[in-house]
């Protein structure tokens, strides 16, 4: 169904970005039909790959003059379907746009581009004694122009926010093909209206960055590593209750369920987590040394006093790793028990967390769908994940309506319909959840600021009926 | 020049929100002809005080239909004229808009009106052992209506962030009465687009927030106290230099130059600095009591090594209240020294504080005018304060321009136009300096996308030679 491209626009963006750097083959655009929500599959008319912001701006001028869509992509591991093609698309990846540009050491500023992986950046910038916060679980292979289009959250965002915290300044290509340069010099927000903040988070709708300009922290002196066994994830969910009511302030408090645990454990993975065991909790604190050894005390306490069965603490840097393996390899874990998975990502106030997992679980029930949990407790940032086989059609449907269900129950509990992973096409559905008419309209006319005729990743984030009737995907 | 409204516009709005509380005596009008720009002064056709969002709403959709500009006001605190009126103009003002409305102490939620005054938020939280962390100098009178409108900061920003980092909720009235609801439930972003920290900084030119919800933190366990006394405002800088670069995280680094310390000292407000010093280093440390020590022994060893004539330490919390002491009351004994005090506001890059302020200096000297430099030297943002008699039109002129001048120094080193007060009508004129022309079209059409006909606060943030014109304020 998907049109191939015009010859004649084919050797225009082969003149822009050289031949090797259009995709055009079926069997080479194979890999580009999704990310990392494999539920859905579309193929693109083609991909290119720019590799400079002239580039870019080059590549869109000629695409918008042909009123073609455009897809940005970083490196497709989002979890809700942000980079998927549209049928009538061109996919603008940014995988050869990796280099880090300036490390400002002094003013802890590192200016990227957008292919630049999330950890490189790290590895590029610990030398000199800094780091950069936000960690999604993807982090080894997820890139910072992926990170700013969903405003990524990872683990330690408990204690150091997302991505948003640490976006200072952008380039950005509008669709126009016109370079804007929005923020920069480190300051938190720009000046006026924050348009990096508007940016950060619009999944590709609004442009491509195609430099990003962002904070840099100084690397902890010192880190304490907990790992709690509990017999049920009541008890472990009273546990983050009173670490975080104690006014401790924990890096990351995570929760691994009883059904993760034994998937990894069956798996390649096994992390030593007792296979009995009702959930998990990791624990980190970090900082300067000072200290550091009481904090660990008083979660440990809180944790006893929790009920649970066991607390190990990490004394090395390599035990802290086996620790955090069971969080970190739980999704790859989980490939063993069903062929695909639907990471699901919501937000409740912490509080309501006990109540809203038993009800999760009661819909697993229902609709007879394996659910396994792994999230982060600490913010109320939950992690359903839902196990199927997209081969079987039935399965498929009764994933739609959990899902449904699950949102509906964390909005109605006061929560959000995404914690960290964008809108995409997955959640568009359920924007009518937690927005009215005139805060959808809002936000078309905010889109339409960047992109007048919308060509910029049309059909995520915000509901559009004609589109879902065309793709055929989202909204519910 | 100022039109007193038809009176039967008047009576609409009087049956709104009762007579008393739709002022039309010019005397008692005085008062809001400017806020803390005392360099301005505009008198409003009348200032509206509703007491509800239902009233809000119902005042705007009044005004919008007479097509009367709406000019919103908190505290009236405002250092950049954010809420200076226009000639045309009505004042909606959130005064009787003061109630706590609710305090979640588990979920650390507070939802307030947008009158409620920053520091009795804390007041209302601290028995639950909570607090509201952006802390402008004004705190103890400005608004959470006024600091949202202006993203306001203040010296703890530092560690803690200025206030869109705080802001998780917000109800809106619109410019055609709509009332709309953004973020909520504590999430630190909302899903899909941002608008919630839209909004934020918007400097009510999109609307009128009539329900803030804020993030609390837990209460500091512990605090330590420094007064570093320099000799020179090179050596104080160069210790700043040095504690943000061992790694530290103060939660507040001040400076006090040798200006002010002599007009704090010579008024009621003497905090027991000496005279004789070229500049005073005000640096906090709190948290958890386990290692608070060690940090202010370590801030104290950098300010020695730096040339620190002597470092004072806080033993109790009198004595800590009496070494902010210079640093809280320099902008009232200022008004020793002069009739009238423009507080200006720029962030540059952390490492270029000490040539810029040397810059300063000299500008100050070429225009023959007195400034006084009080800034959070931690996260580069500078407070340069032009003190001047409004009565001497020679003297506002050397004023204006010497502040042109020193924001385009600031600019030209890689910092922009405001730090934490906002652009409001004072930075309208810099706004140039930092955006370019797609930029500035970006900016004036995300407002229409709240305000279509820009009867919101027109004239503020962003440039328009028009109404520059009419108002002769601003831009220069």
């Amino acid at each position: 169904m998907t049109e191939p491209l015009p010859a004649a626009l084919v050797r225009q963006l082969r003149s822009t970005v050289g031949d090797d750097h259009v995709i055009t083959d079926p069997n080479r655009l194979l890999v580009y039909e999704s990310d990392g929500l494999s539920a859905y599959r579309v193929r693109p008319r083609a991909v290119v790959l720019p590799a400079s912001t002239e580039e870019v701006a080059e590549v869109v001028r000629v695409l918008h003059a042909a009123e073609i869509e455009i897809v940005p992509r970083g490196a497709g591991t989002g979890l809700s379907g942000g980079a998927l093609p549209t049928p009538d698309g061109v996919v603008v990846g940014t995988a050869r746009m990796n280099r880090v540009l300036e490390i400002d050491a002094r003013d802890r500023i590192a200016r990227v581009q957008p292919g630049v992986v999330n950890a490189r950046l790290t590895d590029a910038t610990r030398p000199h004694g800094l780091y950069y916060a936000p960690d999604p679980s993807s982090q080894s292979t997820c890139t910072l122009g992926g990170n700013v289009a969903e405003n990524s959250g990872g683990p330690h965002c408990l204690k150091y926010g997302v991505t948003t915290r640490y976006v200072t300044g952008l380039t950005v290509v509008l669709a126009g093909g016109e370079v804007v340069r929005l923020g920069g010099a480190g300051r938190e927000v720009a000046d006026g209206l924050d348009l990096v903040g508007l940016f950060v988070g619009s999944e590709g709708c609004f442009g491509i960055a195609t430099e990003i300009e962002v904070r840099l922290l100084p690397l902890a002196e010192g880190v304490r590593t907990l790992l709690g066994i509990f017999d049920t994830m009541e008890a472990a969910g009273h546990a983050v209750t009173s670490i975080i009511a104690s006014g401790l302030m924990p890096a990351a408090v995570e929760i691994v369920d009883k059904a993760t645990i034994r998937a990894v454990e069956a798996s390649v993975f096994a992390a030593g987590y007792p296979t009995d065991a009702g959930a998990a909790l990791v624990i980190e604190f970090d900082g300067t040394e000072e200290g550091l050894d009481a904090d660990a005390d008083r979660a440990e306490a809180c944790c006893l006093a929790a009920g649970a069965r066991e607390v190990r603490r990490a004394r090395s840097e390599e035990e802290r790793l086996g620790l955090w393996k069971g969080r970190k390899k739980a999704f790859g874990a989980m490939g063993r028990i069903a062929p695909d998975l639907l990471v699901q990502d919501a937000t409740v106030p912490r509080t309501r967390l006990p109540e809203v997992l038993a009800k999760i679980t009661e819909i697993g029930v229902r609709y007879d769908l394996q659910i396994a949990n792994v999230f982060h407790a600490g913010d109320g940032n939950l992690h359903p994940n839902l196990l199927f086989d997209r081969a079987d059609p039935d399965q498929m449907a009764r994933v739609e309506a959990a899902s449904h269900e699950i949102m509906s129950l964390c909005v109605d509990v006061g929560g959000t319909i995404t914690g960290e992973h964008g809108v995409g096409v997955d959640k568009r559905g359920y924007m009518t959840l937690v927005h009215n008419e005139v805060e959808l309209d809002m936000l078309r006319r905010v889109r339409r600021v960047f992109d007048a005729e919308g060509l910029f990743n049309p059909g995520k984030v915000i509901p559009d009926e004609e589109i879902d009737a065309v793709a055929g995907v989202g909204a519910s």
